[in-house]
């Protein structure tokens, strides 16, 4: 763990002053002159925040920095599941390459963490697990990954995921993955009931992803609340996109809202603009943890997104008519504490591990709608990126 | 007028070629050599897209290089209209000096042309005007610049912004503006009566804010709809925003798009991700011209926005779950030979004026999601920018 002097910082956009890490943790903040043997580094004036946080992305999906890929597909949510199960390999989606490549653009950008969800299915196997896995070796010190375990194909329409998924959560895979139990499953108590089985065998927690929009999705939430109150989950459950959540029913999504709060369930928002997505507004005022990610980046699925949680901010915060800028506090909070309150990080923040990124802006409001290069990212202590560009070259 | 030799580009994405301009004309596109006295640029394999086109602006609004505007007020439109007419001025945001920053930043990114709004009011008469032709005056040759006379503070509810207008159209404004006849006017045939007989006597076109959602927003179409059929303004009506095509009723829908198609109304969107934005290619199917812009950006309405035509491509291409290459194409359309559709320019496109951007991607598609600096500008046959900077300087 690293030593550094960090001099002129506006710590959360807060008056200049500098910065003292020993051991890769915050010792001192205030004016400080040089310390013996200490690295001192000129932050410029820039604003500190802590790192920011991609708490639902898919590092085993992308093409970035490979051929552009033609997509000539439908939309329809089973067709791209299928094609991209059936070609990934052949399109040459590395699992490890990719996924290097993605959270490396990450930190380059100011990320100290990443929840990644991982295909799992009866073509892969744990194949694809396995190349995050090299990559989160790889990048420790850089920026942390946490793997979820994912049916992206479904659990009862595929069998034998669901004994692979054990596997996974045996191996190291910190969160069990779920996917649309009406939609793609289309046996909502089979895959929920197999699903709260398995988490409470290993200990872990949920994060499901529901695309599932209104009644369907509000159904398929109520009977998550059933199981969560059944299994004692309350805190250790989280619903990705919660579309049914935009649904146009302000009274039955406050319902919805009200059994979120009270189960202390959170919320992953990507703020997708073609969709019904929650007002982060909404769910903050409930109580509710919000954090936010990129999901998949230009991958087979579709051709949008940056690995770049200040981009994501602006999306998630266009998407909810953010203005003021107090408002736009608020879409880089989410893109940051956010995050790290549905990870349950330990000494995240402005004030313990010293993982935070430099934003160059006059304000925080500035600094989220500018698109500027961060001057500075540190993780425990230690340089990782400097103006864009991270100190690990993308394979 | 210029001549230049444009060796390895690829027109709108086809194979590399070369493009010879004559006196700001294209003269022949072809493998050619050397022309005597003519200067010659290397395109480096990029792709030529006819000059982009921001159809949807206010030059006079933004605070582009001032120093941070600071908003902590509510986002109510009525409010947001009297606190920038009350305090523009006094913030700053003179309209030559900042329409110049606006204009160059767009003709850095591509732009060969701009429609802009400009707002007239009692309190600033035409001086808002004025320093936009002061800025269009500046930039020919860069940047064409079209001019709506513009009432954003209402016509109805502001006495004398009637006669001011008749006094911009008589000065140079090319189009009448309007906004809002129910919602800030509270008066639809009033304000709607003064617009047409006003288009009627200077013989020039109308293009109107309509940000009325819903029912209400579907209702003054329909009091558009007989005033064009009764003045014969066939062809020479533009809807801006459009939010009520955005309803979620897809008969009643259809019915109004049956009429625009009908009427020849062009429209205008901003993709607005809060609001609810008429479907791109519903409208395009029905045979309707369909332009975009980036409207107000990084002013005293909202922080958002980049004086970049690609970005509002991408802005659009979300909002309107486009993912394949062929829509992201037809997004790419509609910020250029879209535009050129709904200002009816003539001459427009890879064939004629040499008015053209190269863009940086594998692919039309890739170009579109892709960041990159334009790494060439030519207006009228002139190189205007180069690698995202403007001969021009910013003021
Ligand atoms: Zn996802
Ligand atoms: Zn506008």
């Amino acid at each position: 763990m690293s030593n550094l002097l960090l001099k002129n910082i506006r710590p959360l956009g807060a008056d200049a002053t500098d910065l003292l890490i020993r051991n890769g943790v915050i010792a001192e903040i205030g004016r400080i002159k040089a310390v013996d043997g200490v690295t001192v580094e000129d932050g410029g004036n820039a604003i500190l925040w802590p790192g920011l946080i991609d708490a639902h992305t898919h590092l085993d999906k992308t093409t970035w920095g490979m051929d552009w890929h033609e997509n000539d597909r439908e939309a329809v949510l089973r067709s791209r599941i299928d094609f991209e199960r059936e070609n990934r390999i052949g399109i040459g989606i590395d699992p490890h390459r990719q996924s290097m490549r993605h959270a490396i653009g990450l930190a380059a950008h100011g990320a100290s963490h990443i929840r990644s969800h991982v295909d799992i299915d009866p073509t892969h196997g744990l194949r694809l697990v396995e190349g995050v896995q090299e990559t989160r070796e790889k990048l420790r010190g850089i920026i942390d990954i946490e793997i979820v375990a994912f049916p992206q194909s479904g659990l009862m329409v595929m069998p034998g995921t669901l004994e692979l998924l054990d596997e996974a959560l045996a191996s190291g895979c910190e969160v069990l993955g779920g996917i649309d139990p009406c939609g793609i499953d289309r046996d909502p108590k089979g895959q929920l009931d197999a699903l709260f089985a398995l988490a409470v065998k290993h200990g872990v927690s949920v994060d499901i992803h529901l695309h599932e929009a209104g009644e369907l999705g509000a159904f398929t939430m109520e009977l998550i609340f059933e199981r969560v109150r059944a299994n004692g989950m309350q805190g250790k459950f989280a619903i990705s996109h919660a579309f049914a959540l935009g649904m146009n029913d302000h009274l039955r999504v406050g319902r919805l809202i009200d059994e979120i709060a009270e189960l202390d369930i959170a919320i992953l928002t990507t703020g997708a603009p073609s969709a019904t997505v929650p007002s982060v507004k909404r769910l903050r005022e409930a109580g509710i943890r919000v954090g936010a990610g990129c999901d998949g980046i230009r991958d087979t699925w579709g051709p949008w997104g940056q690995p770049d949680m200040i981009d994501r901010a602006t999306v998630i915060g266009m998407r909810n008519g953010f203005r003021s800028d107090a408002d736009l506090r608020l879409a880089l909070e989410i893109v940051s504490q956010g995050g790290a309150d549905v990870m349950r990080l330990e000494g995240y923040g402005v004030g313990c591990k010293a993982d935070f990124t430099l934003l160059d802006g006059q304000t925080v409001a500035h600094a989220v709608v500018n698109r500027a290069p961060r001057p500075l990212v540190v993780k425990g202590g230690r340089v990782v990126a400097r103006d864009g560009l991270c100190i690990v070259e993308m394979p």
